[in-house]
């Protein structure tokens, strides 16, 4: 049994990691005596407005995770740091090839540090629902900036830009058409480029790639009135050399609170309204998936050759039009 | 008015492009007038069990276009061939920032040769669904080898293998962890890896990225019994080198005809299937997002700021039981 859900929270407050840790366990499962713990947890979770939510994109092989070790080492010496990482599982097994937990080993036994993956299990599965329940965890366990690292491609990247405050996006340097691939809705949703692993790279590669950076944001508007966005180097090498992108970081949040159009708090309205929407979509689907005439059809399907040969629009129509 | 789609389909089965362009303009309408012409022409479409479908994925920036641009060149010689690429827009504004359409200039304007962007527009959204009533148009106008070239990153990658027969990965030479990145459920789905652009690298960065989809896929299973995925090695700067991966598409394709268990038409019924269930959920969807009432209290979020104090899950609930 879960202990009572009011207890768990305080202690959180105080500071219990053990008590953290058993409440992502609680929201990470899938057990059904469990579901209305959940329900329960979530009915008491706030947000906390004092938190600084920091997306880290980039594409696969940029080094988020030791961008992310090297950042929050030095930011660690005098704040509480989460860190939390999206690894969507992949549709038939489950998992990305390589695990990235042994690139944050100078973060991962401190004090003010905590480490979770987020895992895409539970009743309220959907990365970004569990991700969002993940941040409240954190910020009850007071911890003032809060990682969330993801794989960089695809929806999650899209739907992390509903979770944080500011964007960070990791691009290597390279020469040519380094663009590609970055989506415009990307493009849009970065607060601040970083031109990763510039140690390894000839400085006239970082200087295009920055230009090109520079010229893309000149014709793309800012999501923050006001706000610049800062295209800087970093080299993950040397411990404790991040006191540049710190100041960004800070500076945006600063930002934040001197600009009257577009608070924090108001962002981050503006994100839940569309978790909700994401999350009533989910429920509703779920109710056609635990329909059992539903299910009946989908089973009929196995053994038809028919499926081959009608269009699966026609053929779905049909499906829902036995149903309702 | 839309002349008779009886007419259209014969016209587009003895090679009319004019008729065939015309189908997939229609296709992609939102007009509510063509709703009702689009299903009687989804109703007459049927698959061509001759065709070949070919699914070309990988990063952004490993060539697909170019090497489709070279492949398609040669095999255009004795072949009539499809390329349909998959683009999906970005959620805010549609369309990644590069356009493709110049990396296929040489096979632009062949007599053999179709080139059609998948449009992810149309009432019957989802890429997926879009691209395979593509693939049924181009089957009726009898082309043999139907190219779908993807973004290959995220959700429309893990679809496309549903859409295919023959699932192409193209890899850059890159040492150390290049697999980083490529999910489980793709190493899966691949057939076979192109290592492309190999003159641009060192021979010794070429063979160790082969050896290391080698060694990966050791370890994986291949949907196909007794076909073994090649990793070959491919440069698209002079025309008319394809040879050797003609020669692997081919050599498939003949395994699928003598493999016993894993037939081509077996394994498009179970594609099928999936794209029924798949779309059966979005029309489901599609009837809580045309629910008045639904809509009546996602307009109440807007103006309120308890949305951003209560959990997304909680109020997502509320939502869904006041609608039944």
């Amino acid at each position: 049994m879960f202990e009572h859900i009011h207890n768990t929270l305080e202690k959180i407050k105080q500071g219990d990691r053990r008590a953290l840790s058993k409440a992502f366990t609680l929201i990470e499962s899938t057990s059904v005596s469990d579901h209305n713990t959940i329900l329960e947890l979530f009915a008491q979770l706030k947000p906390n407005n004092q938190s600084k939510r920091i997306a880290i994109s980039g594409v696969p092989g940029a080094g988020k995770s030791t961008f992310i070790n090297h950042v929050v080492h030095q930011l660690a010496q005098k704040h509480k740091v989460a860190v939390l990482s999206i690894d969507p599982a992949s549709e038939r097994s489950g998992g990305s090839i390589l695990g990235d937990k042994t690139r944050m080993q100078d973060i991962a036994n401190l004090e003010n540090v905590f480490i979770r993956p987020s895992s895409t299990r539970g009743f309220y599965g959907g990365i970004a629902v569990h991700t969002y329940s993940s941040i409240l965890l954190c910020e009850q366990a007071g911890y003032e900036y809060i990682f969330i690292e993801t794989v960089g491609v695809g929806q999650t990247e899209i739907s992390v830009q509903h979770l944080c405050d500011f964007f960070v996006y990791l691009a290597l340097p390279k020469a040519g058409d380094a663009l590609q691939g970055i989506k415009k809705g990307i493009m849009e949703a970065i607060d601040t480029v970083v031109i990763h692993k510039t140690d390894l790279y000839d400085e006239k590669v970082i200087l295009s790639t920055k230009n090109m950076f520079k010229e893309s944001f000149s014709f793309i508007q800012s999501k923050h009135k006001g706000w610049t966005k800062p295209i800087i180097e970093h080299s993950s090498v040397q411990i404790d050399n991040s006191t540049q992108i710190i100041s960004v970081i800070k500076a945006f949040f600063e930002h934040l609170q001197v600009s009257p159009s577009h608070d924090k708090i108001k962002n981050r309205a503006l994100n839940v309204k569309h978790l909700i929407e994401h999350f009533t979509k989910q429920i509703w689907l779920d109710k056609l998936l635990a329909n059992k005439h539903y299910q009946d059809q989908i089973q009929r399907l196995e053994n038809s050759d028919a499926k081959a040969f009608y269009h699966p629009v026609i053929q779905a129509y049909k499906i829902i039009e036995a149903l309702t």
